[in-house]
């Protein structure tokens, strides 16, 4: 498999056509950004340790009977895919308020949610990436209902899966994103990457922030957590 | 009816006791506020003016079937209401794109939705009312999923009656915000005020603005456009 024309270049990705038709090649980057690129980062084996991490969590994800876009991942930055026509919405799952929806709603960090809350982001980073609600993405045209609840239900079904995986190795998952593409016979199927650079990740007995956070809010140790998490993954048997 | 304790006082009206247990007197004030009480002003008789363009409107829907607090209008700016618990939400119903939605998706201010769109705000002025999808509102236990498809139904029917009404004046309802409460029965109704305060009226022929945006984006002669919908809605015969 050969890596030809490269078709998309973006924050900690590229993507690249191959010989093979209706498959791709995704390159993990070493690049860290955050709120929107404003901030950039890097460290080297960065791109390496989310292609790892990523490669574990499809391979659990489909041992659960999601549809997803990976195929095979054949080098230590890149992954096979299925070439799918992204749906432009963040899908972020939250099983504990954080971040922005702790600072939207003025609540304090931690707090746990009576079961997970799904929500949906307009993927457009000139618009800064909006919260957008289920009317206001029909409004738009985006996608209808149907798809919004196939959404939402196959989140929670990965928000399933994920949250005992990480419990088992004393991670508490706190919240995710994740994106959809619809493939060339029209299924709606898990793309994208699932990685720390996408989810908040919480040691679960020193609270310790094990994923992006720590570069966002410059906390320091973000490649060491980074190497954590993939090596409790290693080390849990998963 | 007397007006006895003062209860509240907002940035537009006043809310009394009065010698009727579970009922109120709304008096509107001459204020005018904008962005969060951030941008502020006044103008003498706006209080009268939107008080009895209210009047007018909880008429209307009144013929129109919509469940309500308003019971009579006392003087010239009071109207005796039945007390509510209020619904923290603030329900907008859209029929074209503008204000904060345009801004927020980069869309041109007057593009024609497909249908009404209804949205929710979260009524907190601490947190700047957050606009809250129907999964966060649920989540926070704010109101279920019921409540919510109740607003919406009935804000789409509001909707329905008023956009004839102003456009038989040849003002276009562009969007507006209403509010509702739980009366002492636990029913939901309509509460609050509906004057150009909180809504958006274009002129069919010039375009002009003739609501809040007028003193929002300081583009002038607030009083008389206030004046002009109420003459316009009591020339119509309404």
């Amino acid at each position: 498999m050969k890596k030809l024309e490269m078709i998309y270049e973006g924050k900690a990705k590229k993507i690249f056509r191959t010989e093979l038709p209706q498959q791709l090649i995704m390159e993990y980057k070493d690049s860290l950004t955050a709120f929107n690129a404003q901030k950039k980062g890097e460290f080297a084996g960065k791109g390496k340790l989310n292609c790892q991490i990523s490669t574990l969590i499809f391979k659990i994800l489909q041992a659960g009977g999601i549809d997803h876009h990976w195929i095979e991942t054949i080098d230590e930055t890149c992954m096979r895919v299925y070439e799918t026509h992204i749906v432009p919405l963040e899908v972020v799952v939250r099983n504990r308020v954080a971040g922005s929806l702790a600072k939207k709603l003025g609540i304090e960090e931690g707090r746990m949610l009576s079961g997970p809350l799904v929500e949906f982001y307009y993927k457009n980073d000139l618009l800064n990436d909006p919260f957008v609600s289920d009317d206001q993405i029909i409004a738009m045209g985006w996608a209808n209902q149907d798809v919004l609840n196939h959404l939402k239900k196959q989140a929670i079904l990965i928000n399933s899966i994920l949250e005992p995986v990480f419990k088992k190795i004393e991670l508490t998952l706190v919240d995710f994103k994740i994106e959809f593409g619809r493939n060339l016979e029209g299924h709606i199927i898990l793309a994208d990457e699932i990685s720390p650079d996408c989810m908040r990740l919480w040691d679960v007995k020193s609270g310790e922030k094990m994923d992006k956070d720590r570069f966002r809010r410059d906390l320091g140790n973000v490649e060491s957590a980074y190497n954590e998490v993939y090596s409790r993954l290693l080390n849990g048997g998963f």
